[in-house]
């Protein structure tokens, strides 16, 4: 995390919005409402206004407004559900925020093969409703109800990651408009291919910086015939993170392991009314066939109540456990809300699973050194975990005692072999710490990909690298 | 496939040899023998030769070579086993040969992350060899014993892919050396991350054309509590391939699910002694907890017994198991010695699960009206499958005959919404397939990579795309 520095919006060329509107009448807007609604964030940047929204109702449209963008070398932010996290809708030298929320059709589900295409518009919990009796449905689940596109924008992932991959795993292919004005596809329907560079993979985690990702063919899951959920408080923070390891050791395939530390679970009583131990808590689902969810259930009680956990508390009911889940998904604002009035500011990294506990324990250590709230919880069956302050806006030595926090965890796992993000995205915030990461050399292999392939730095500019 | 036209090989500037000489003393072979050893393939192309042949043994020795090379416009091939199929290791315009076996240590085996680091020229056989106390095991069986290096350099997959992934999955980061001689490290060994573009899988399945691979970080797995293997004849290849859909159907996490048709059931039992009944077979493996494997096996006998399968034979020890998979894994030279003094051709394509059966059962009556011996075999669970063709060099007519089928193969995969190749890449002998498959515009994108990337075209020149 970074400060963001004053934006240096583009001189629009004479008569540009005049052509944008031409083309695009109504689908095409200047409000300041509509503006500020796309130059917001979740995250604790400041609203940055495009000059204009687009609209995009099809794939004709986003190469019409890439060319008359392009030509004019005006910047362009697609723009989906705006749930991201490091600030990578903001446009930050203005131009036009393409918002593909229109284009949210499911154009196929093919039951036979597991796998579908979609739009980039569409939510992912509208998918799975969508999916809701075919018997599959699409596992990626980041918290946020983001679009499909944005997903793959970002390479999300989320909880339900260790056991059914993140997006790089979850699309078979993708069609891409690209700064060029060219509709591309990456990837045909076939469960693998070795034929010629992987597109898909270079597009997915681009951050919007290479091109506009217009349709996805994505991989479906069936439905378990068994699902349980579950959660368990422990005595301390390390017993929970010891269960993780030692699960993870067994090869015991969970569809979902969270850990919540104990502010976390003050924070979810409070929004959801969970009731539960406010201790540092795991939630566990388990998918498989009945006796293959037996077997894993009682290896992971063995292993938790060995390391001072509690009584496993059931949701048996699909009601019951979508009410976990959603307060799982809430918890972001929920500890945002601990202050009345803060801003929420989160960051994530994710370390090898031997370095995980150390990682996680010496962070709230600093933690509780800090004079920000601050939660700990996440994706811990990946090494994965997330930091949510709730900062008080009117203080500003806040936002730097947090930025040194973030700027000592990220160093830390990077010293542990881990990276600077395990999926929230470089975006605004970690542009330093991915040069941390990975070393001049191979971030310059990444600028010159983006100079080749977007020459004009038209596409969300200053998102990865400096402009 | 097409035809190999004449090599151009490039005139090679006054004293370079004798710089590469003065560098790296008997590191650096030029006789005959060796060379043609290097400029030799498994495939039906014919020797190339290189000018020289470096056998590197750091990273650092790679840095010299690729530097001597780049500053005199020499071309360089990264070489490992000589295992793959499309021809890649061939030096179309003449060079270095760069010989990476010298470069086969494990780095680091990390137990408690089930990962490991090991230099390129390390063979997986070798590597599962090394981790054989450790209770981890790495999943990628191509069927050849190849290189670590050269598996990533062709996203390698194989039987077990279906289960595991294939090296796309497989891979957590690599070290590599570019073309303008500086070494990069892509990724950390985090289980995920967002940060930044994915080098990683842009040099997954680049086939020598941006860099050479020093490093690979690998996932392992833990070797499952219980392993079964068996084979099953079907009356028909129709049942067979019946019986593969409807286990992926019921979410059947199997390990390994193969088809040999009848012919190349004959062919191994020349070579191999098994004694199976001479009708389309399926081999299976089932891995994962006692109780887990038995419900397996339970699920897939019942949809092989309704499909027209005979008995389950066993594989229970492991040395019968490792004889099955040894006789699988060297079908193809069973398939090619069906004809005394021939030469192979293989091709592969994977589509769809949904029009696999039509695929194959197709692909199978073109080959029946080919005056060329061929064999279906593949791994199926994933979609994909080879046909393996015995070859008179003295016939030049049949390898018209066998483009042909070859070319109506491939025509009818990406008809079918599939890929040219699932696992031997793009090489030599699919190039226009490659434009046909994701068009001309894809194909540029994947030009402009490579020209930027590697300006003086010096990679594996030939490949992929024409030069």
């Amino acid at each position: 995390m970074e400060t963001l520095s004053v934006p240096h919006a583009r001189p629009l060329p004479n008569g540009f919005l005049d052509r944008l509107s031409a083309r695009f009448g109504l689908q095409c807007q200047t409000s300041e409402a509509i503006r500020a609604q796309h130059g917001a964030s979740e995250s604790q940047y400041p609203t940055v206004l495009p000059d204009a929204v687009v609209f995009a109702r099809s794939t004709q449209d986003v190469v019409d407004c890439v060319n008359l963008c392009r030509e004019a070398g005006v910047a362009i932010v697609p723009f989906g559900a705006g749930t991201s996290l490091e600030g990578h809708t903001l446009p930050l030298e203005g131009g036009v925020s393409l918002d593909l929320t229109p284009m949210d059709a499911v154009l196929a589900v093919n039951h036979a093969d597991f796998d579908c295409t979609v739009q980039p518009g569409i939510r992912r919990e509208a998918l799975n409703a969508h999916l809701r009796d075919s018997g599959l449905f699409f596992p990626i689940d980041p918290g946020a109800n983001a679009s499909i596109g944005g997903m793959a924008s970002t390479r999300a992932s989320g909880t339900n990651a260790v056991r059914y991959g993140t997006m790089r795993e979850a699309v078979l292919g993708l069609e891409v408009v690209t700064p060029q004005g060219k509709v591309i596809r990456t990837g045909k329907r076939a469960k693998k291919s070795a034929a010629g560079y992987d597109l898909t993979r270079l597009y997915i985690g681009s951050e919007g910086t290479l091109g506009v990702i217009t349709g996805i063919t994505l991989r479906l899951h069936p439905v378990p015939e068994a699902i349980m959920a579950a959660t368990c408080p422990f005595e301390t923070l390390s017993g929970a993170i010891e269960t993780v390891v030692q699960a993870f050791h067994c090869g015991v395939p969970m569809a979902r392991i969270e850990l919540l530390d104990a502010m976390q679970v003050h924070a979810v009583n409070l929004r959801s009314k969970l009731g539960l131990p406010e201790a540092p808590t795991l939630f566990f689902e388990f998918h498989g066939t009945p006796n293959g969810v037996a077997e894993q259930v009682e290896t992971v009680k063995g292993l938790a109540s060995a390391n001072g956990g509690g009584a496993f508390q059931w949701a048996t009911l699909a009601e019951d456990r979508n009410r976990l889940w959603r307060a799982r998904h809430e918890s972001y604002y929920a500890a945002v809300n601990l202050r009345p009035g803060a801003i929420g500011l989160t960051t994530d990294v994710c370390v090898p699973m031997s370095r995980l506990a150390e990682c996680i324990l010496a962070t709230r250590a600093d933690l509780d050194s800090c004079s920000v709230p601050a939660t700990i919880l996440g994706h811990v069956g990946d090494g994965n975990f997330h930091l949510v302050f709730s900062i008080d806006p009117n203080a500003p030595h806040e936002m730097a005692e947090v930025e040194a926090v973030n700027h000592r965890m990220v160093a830390r796992a990077l010293a542990m072999d881990g990276t600077c993000t395990g999926e929230h995205g470089v975006g605004i915030g970690k542009q330093q710490c991915l040069i941390d990461e990975l070393g001049e050399d191979a971030v310059d292999v990444m600028r010159t990909l983006k100079q080749v392939l977007d020459p004009g730095n038209i596409f969300n500019p200053g998102k990865i690298f400096r402009s």
